[in-house]
């Protein structure tokens, strides 16, 4: 293959990112939205210009397993305790309801398999941190009461829902459900959970003392990498995505995370920072990839839109989507009926990690076309429409603070 | 192919590349040549782990226009205005002694191509700037007289040895040397040249606007990677190497550049400084990609060591391109025996560019396994020894101000 064909089409997808995303803002949607129309557009869908080639999908996992690292780095475990038992009920909730829904009406009203079912059900789990944060943000909400509880609400079923995704993933590899696998890989990501952070910490405490001593340029961008991708070929390895050692990757590093018995390896924040600001740029430079090419993997052209069931399929996944994170909201006590209804709203919006559900889901052959553009319509409507309705809500609280 | 296998070789290159460019540095040899030596280590000479696949050449490839695009960034086109003439001077000298003394004994003594005498001569042309300015830091020279003309000339012969390289390229494509497309490679070049960087200030400019208003972070990174990319499938496409196009992009978003009639499209050090530190992490990341690849493509097993025609190759080219670059300095009027010899030292040290006229030689079957065998060892020979060289020279001169 000739190494320049791929270098233009990662220029046009580079800069259809860009100018997509930005549109996407323009009309109050969230960047990400307009990163995966780019790939539409130029994939299969519309003009066709850009396969998914071996050096794409590469890039693209990179960028994947890097965005999940900076998710980890600025994964605030301090903070989810704070918040505590609050953020823990409605992530539960939050988990339960729609995957527990999500499942019940693809199974038992659509007729869907078993594994397709799980996987919309799982799809539905998890909150997009990355979403919620720049809504609540840009609302000046995240600091409020309620911010706090969506934020660690929104961390604890990340990870619930990687470590479901980890069980599932391998279902959908072997292709069969069974008690002693799930049992296996449960073990094998418990003992990576437990073991990795430790690993990871004292790889990047070694980083941090090479780097005070070495005169050659690009340590830490290189070797911070290494050990990210490290990582996440080693969890590929005891059967989960390879974007979980990222995340195990980024927790460690973080400033917030150290060991009580293992003082010695405490890094500095003057580290952390240096970290963070050194992969900023080329974690902006990955990630978008990976979202393009969740677009060029989707062929709307396949899609039988003319049949009613997509239309019904979609419908229904995105009112149980909606109401499923609602209700978590109100599984709490002491709180005011507008409090609930913020934070369950705060929780609607789904984003990257369920796009990478429903990708594992597509790529592994355990859900159809179909039901992948399904699912890609449902996160995309909530991280379209729940902006919205974030407002909405807020707005309505402050006004009552104000009569 | 499975993208986990790539993602762990890139672990296994990352960190080999840092092990052995700190070992490098260690025993006083630039880091450069430890990564090479990693890429042989990994590659098909000693252990056969990695080979060359599609995706680690596009990082390859990558890695070496972002260091081109370094180079370009970083060149000071004022100080080459002020060393001026005599820069020149050597910098002519310094391409044409080498060239046609590389040329004319692999032609007449030793009897290869054609073709392969011109990559000989060729690969000889370039001085390497990263190296000689390292050194030239190191003994605190590089604002000495010499130093700047040293700078200065390396430079500029970095220019001309790219043109030269592109002329090549066309010939090793084509496999015929006609004078029409001589003439019009070098048009396109011309041409290229005069509007590339207009048009990559533009695209910075536009950039640089952009930058102050939009809110979702990763621009600079991944549009100036895009114009990067950009412009070096351009370079290819008019027939160029890409890595010109690379240097192109460098040199119009440098501070130092701009065009006396678009004052409007001025950029500020502000967003130039910026530029360049978020690059950094990224060039740091991608660039020792390039120089493994180097070592992975070298099987240095089918080599016939036994036979003298090797040895002798490797010796003649060696002395031709110490001697030739060496005589460079002696071009010079007014100045003293001593500043003669040191600029010609300092012109010894061949890297960067000579290694890409290797690669582009055996990518393009115009040389030989053997003949790039001896090209990779001189250009080694010269960026190891060349360093002591250096020592000794500036250490003389000292000296005698001191008396």
């Amino acid at each position: 293959m000739d190494p320049h064909n791929i270098v233009i089409q990662l220029v046009i997808i580079l800069v259809a990112a860009r100018i997509f995303g930005e549109l996407a803002l323009f009309l109050k949607a969230p960047a990400v939205i307009g990163e995966m129309v780019a790939g539409i557009v130029l994939g299969p869908s519309v003009l066709a210009w850009i396969g998914i080639s071996d050096p794409i999908n590469l890039l693209a996992q990179i960028g994947i397993i890097l965005l999940l690292f900076e998710v980890g780095l600025e994964s605030d475990i301090n903070k989810l305790g704070s918040a505590g038992k609050k953020a823990t009920v409605v992530a539960i909730g939050g988990v339960i309801l729609p995957f527990a829904s999500g499942y019940l009406i693809s199974y038992y009203l659509f007729d869907l398999s078993f594994l397709s079912s799980l996987f919309i059900g799982s799809t539905l789990t998890a909150t997009s941190i990355g979403i919620t944060l720049r809504v609540l943000k840009d609302l000046k909400q995240h600091n409020s009461h309620e911010g706090q509880i969506v934020i660690g609400a929104a961390v604890l079923d990340d990870i619930i829902g990687i470590i479901i995704l980890s069980i599932l993933f391998e279902f959908a590899t072997t292709g069969i459900v069974e008690l002693e696998s799930v049992g296996k890989v449960f073990l094998y990501i418990s003992l990576f959970f437990l073991l990795a952070p430790f690993a990871a910490k004292i790889m990047s405490h070694t980083i941090m003392k090479w780097d005070e001593r070495t005169s050659i340029s690009g340590l830490i961008p290189s070797t911070i990498v290494a050990v990210i991708l490290f990582f996440a070929w080693l969890a590929y390895r005891v059967g989960a995505p390879s974007l979980l050692g990222g995340f195990t990757a980024g927790l460690a590093i973080s400033r917030q995370f150290f060991f009580p018995f293992a003082s010695f390896l405490r890094t500095y924040n003057g580290f952390s920072n240096n970290v963070e600001r050194q992969m900023k740029p080329i974690i902006g430079l990955f990630t978008p990839m990976f979202f393009v090419a969740i677009g060029l993997s989707l062929d709307l052209k396949s899609i039988n839109w003319s049949s009613p069931t997509i239309w019904l399929l979609t419908s229904s996944i995105f009112i149980v989507a909606v109401i499923g994170k609602m209700l978590s909201g109100f599984l709490l006590n002491n709180e005011t009926l507008k409090s609930k209804f913020a934070i369950g709203t705060s929780m609607v919006p789904r984003g990257e990690v369920g796009l990478i559900f429903a990708n594992v889901g597509i790529t592994s052959g355990a859900i159809t076309n179909d039901v992948y553009a399904s699912l890609i319509l449902v996160i995309t409507m909530t991280t379209i429409f729940i902006p919205f309705g974030l407002r909405f809500v807020f707005g309505l609280k402050e006004r009552r603070f104000l009569k």
